[in-house]
């Protein structure tokens, strides 16, 4: 698949816009939430992963968002910076929004759940105005996450920096990220999402999160083929869809299909897994692996990732995950 | 131009979406609303303006949209249905919404105001689970009008009769009517009335709100032809700009251009100019008048409405904009 | 009962708080509203009709207030200001808030409703920082409406305007008008009127107005002279319970009762009926009529507003109350 | 002072009602939240450590509250029952709302500060319908803290809870517990903590907090007897002003006043002063101590729980706060 073309003259590889918050990770784990004493504070947010993954694998990484004017924002900031994110379009809220939470609760490895506060976030707050098209010109990519939608004003910041990448031929790289909570309504989840895949060059998610999409369409098949045609209809030149422990498969526009399956691990919790998944697999695409290859990469770096207690701290180099790929087992791809 | 293909085997005409209000307009003009005492009532809002008008022409139209639960409500329904458009897709709210107003002052005919009560009204409510796609593959023509995107849910409900037409081969024609009560800002405005008007076949409104879209992407010229090409490069064939006074021009396409000027009238206020040139232009491009004769249909339409007191009820037959156009004066257009 | 002492050396008999709006009468009445045509426009909301309507008996008015900065806001300043109603203290909003509207629909004498709109209105953005210690200490009598408590941020705007009025020993007059429309619940509805009623000297509300305080606090009983008990526990001397055509109860604190019948009067519409009674009732009061005096003025100059076509303009004068009260048939009071 | 009358036949000591929440305190203290890395999880919230504190002490409290539908508020109303306290009528958020959260951050023993997160928390979302009469008249106390009058619904809920302790002659202690965070404006502060310190027999606040009552009623003395005085012509029987490390002085209605310092301790920080000192306050006042001792017992336990990590778990017994006072340095008062 030679289509995607990133523009190599860009001085940033990557820019990632959205979500920008904290973990808060149970230490006491395989027991419930109600049951833990402490926990220990992370980076944390689908896009922030991703930028700190690819920058972690040595592309340098840029990033637009909000964070809040108070010790969180500050921490956010600084860990983005120390991990070489160029975090100049990074605005700071001034209106008295927080950041982001997010508690885990570590039950067992198939039992894990997520306790989010997301009321008057700084992320959701970041406006149109704050969009540059100066700096989404000087990038070959942008990565966008798709809980950014969720609200406005951060909704229309998104739609608004997918337009100034399409007009610079930036490859745009849709990562779906659906998360249920601050959505209105599965409808407007349904309708917001595919305003912005049509505009994407490279859509990523899980089966489950294509269906949502689907829903008040009513295709109805979750057909996987079916899924990526549609999209070719529009922007995108390539699909993955992500079944689990399935593995994942991917379509081209021009017809190739790859599947590819996933590393046996010790599984502490399955947090992470998507992010590490997306970074490992686009810093595949922009450095010449082919597509299966860069699956692989991102199956691997999933794998690691989930062994370990938190998800932005534990994104591995490319040392990380070639030794893990040399020595973990491989299983089939059952996804199709 | 023949680029524009209404499926002949629809049994209506025409579907417009989005505002039904109430004008109350002053019965004393040539003064202050300050002083006037009464108002007469009439149904109102550009998308029913236009659906009465085309109606009034003959066609067959119908309506999605929202009303109150309450006599303005249903004062609403009668007209139209009086006014032979079907109402089937007109749904009541209950949640206690309002009918949504338009006072208006006419101080002298270049100094007309209106005073809007636009909180929590009736037709913004629309939700997208009401926009039926069985209904959408019924009509040749879908009517969209801007205010309808002003805040969700009817923003999302437009969205989705969006992506129903284009999937069914229905003609979208988009009626700017820019409104600046409701929207959050101008930036919002920009950002959403350009996700629509993207996949829309057919633009029209004034220079000014041509302008209003462009303010955010700096393009800062109000080149009509620039403005006009810049919208076929996604799925518009057509592009109308009107200068009130100094006519209008259409571009399409494939490259041609049209100036058409005004009539001369008596007029009482400029309220309805709008909606009466949208609704015989479309009579005149559905019904095999080219583009420029279909513009001077639309604008005898205007000259007729601006010298009544209402819009809707002021709305022309064919036979009346005939006779009109016959005596009427007609002034050159100086827009281009 | 001489036990509410008004200050005799302030410059103002009256300050009312609370509601301005403005009324739209239909015109042709004896039909439902859907098929009106056109209103009429007075100044409306109780206690603005209250100032208007002592004003016109020959006292001296102020108003505590907010208009909005429209054409609607403005004919409402004049028209107080015609009627000598002194506007130093009604404020004009810079939010972009309405005027209240209430649309009438007269069907019959005994089928009469209102279709009102609340939804962002000036009067209930009066701030408590705009009500002024200063101007409160200027009168004689506080006359409190019950709307004014339905929201913030005029909810606060009045407690703290009883704060001052009993701080400077203003006599405190409370008109309950209770409009379910604006007030979130039942329960809120109830608990804020019995906060406000406790500060208050003079209580005056229907029976189904004092039910509505009393509903959550299951004393069940509709007992009137158990109802006037128990805010003779705080500061309450007189308290009259009015029943419609029934006539109306006053009890006083140290014992004394007084029922007063209702006079025969062409009924066009039940509307401003309580308005009336309120205002002549008060003239009564302060200008040494007795108790059953003050409820027989209160009872003609309902009589006389019912049988016009509005509340604010019909205010009568005192020599057309007496006229009125020579000639009127009486019939005795039902209620006890 | 003999006459605050605590019903002895009632099963409860005290209820309190108001604030249930989650400290998050840093375990990496003398330094910026920056740069912490883990916090431990307490229940926390002023009248939940009170209730806390009297239940060590061998009180028997119970709750009105309401806690959020997942771990969080699990967790607290576990801890709650472990310390004996009655849960019965702490209810159960089902619209999404969240468990308040106060993030800790210990730079230095003057240098502390909180990171609250208030939006959508449960315990304001306490409905006036869920407060019970029947259970309000078993108690001998009602603990008030001033943040559940921050917002509605929490607001109605604490005034209908005063309206049924004072109809059956319970006594209402008002911890003033000012937090500037979701109070609309420092004027609606003012007024909701006036209507509710009017109906308060004992109030026990800081000097600032009273100082902010005050202040848009331009006292601005700051004059402890005046402040007092003015509380007693309402219901007030005792007022307590606390000073910090100046201590605190108390007047009752009968004309007496005492001045109490504080013990010198090694403090961590300094939350959980004023919780602990109204905990062993109340159980002085309600167990025959006289007011001044009572005061000694409170500013003992203060001097305890400051020098420790937590406020709730910190609360002592009995026993530990005479151990601590036999042992402890005292320091005057110079509060006056």
């Amino acid at each position: 698949m030679d289509s995607l073309v990133f523009k190599q003259d860009r001085p940033l590889d990557l820019i990632a816009i959205g979500r920008l918050c904290i973990d808060l990770n149970a230490n006491e784990t395989q027991r419930p939430m109600e049951e833990t004493k402490t926990f220990t504070k992370y980076v944390g947010g689908s896009p922030a992963n991703i930028a700190i993954g690819v920058s972690r694998l040595g592309m340098k990484a840029g990033f637009i968002g909000k964070v809040s004017d108070d010790q969180m924002g500050r921490f956010i900031l600084q860990y983005l910076k120390e991990n070489n994110i160029q975090a100049d379009n990074i605005f700071t809220d001034k209106t008295g929004a927080v950041t982001g939470l997010a508690f885990t609760e570590i039950k067992s490895p198939t039992e894990c759940s997520i306790l989010m506060y997301r009321d008057n976030v700084a992320d959701l707050k970041l406006d149109p105005r704050e969009v540059s098209e100066e700096y989404i010109k000087q990038c070959k990519t942008l990565l966008v996450s798709g809980t950014a939608l969720a609200k406005s004003p951060s909704r229309e910041a998104v739609f608004l920096a997918l337009e100034y990448a399409r007009k610079h031929d930036v490859v745009v790289i849709f990562d779906l990220d659906y998360r249920p909570y601050t959505w209105e309504s599965e409808t407007d989840t349904a309708i917001y999402y595919h305003l912005a895949a049509e505009k994407c060059d490279v859509i990523i998610g899980t089966r489950e999160e294509f269906d949502m999409i689907e829903k008040i369409r009513n295709f109805g098949d979750s057909d996987n083929l079916a899924t990526a045609q549609r999209w070719f209809s529009y922007y995108a030149k390539l699909v993955v869809i992500k079944h689990g422990g399935g593995g994942s498969i991917a379509y081209t526009k021009d017809g190739d299909q790859f599947q590819c399956g996933i590393f046996k691990t010790n599984v502490l919790k399955t947090f992470g897994a998507g992010d590490s998944y997306a970074s490992a697999f686009i810093y595949g695409l922009m450095n010449r692996f082919n597509v299966l290859e860069s699956m692989r990469l991102g199956s691997a770096a999933a794998s690691i990732v989930i062994s370990k207690h938190s998800c932005s701290e534990a994104m591995p180099t490319l040392e990380e995950i070639q030794g893990f790929m040399d020595t973990a087992d491989e299983v089939l791809a059952t996804a199709n």
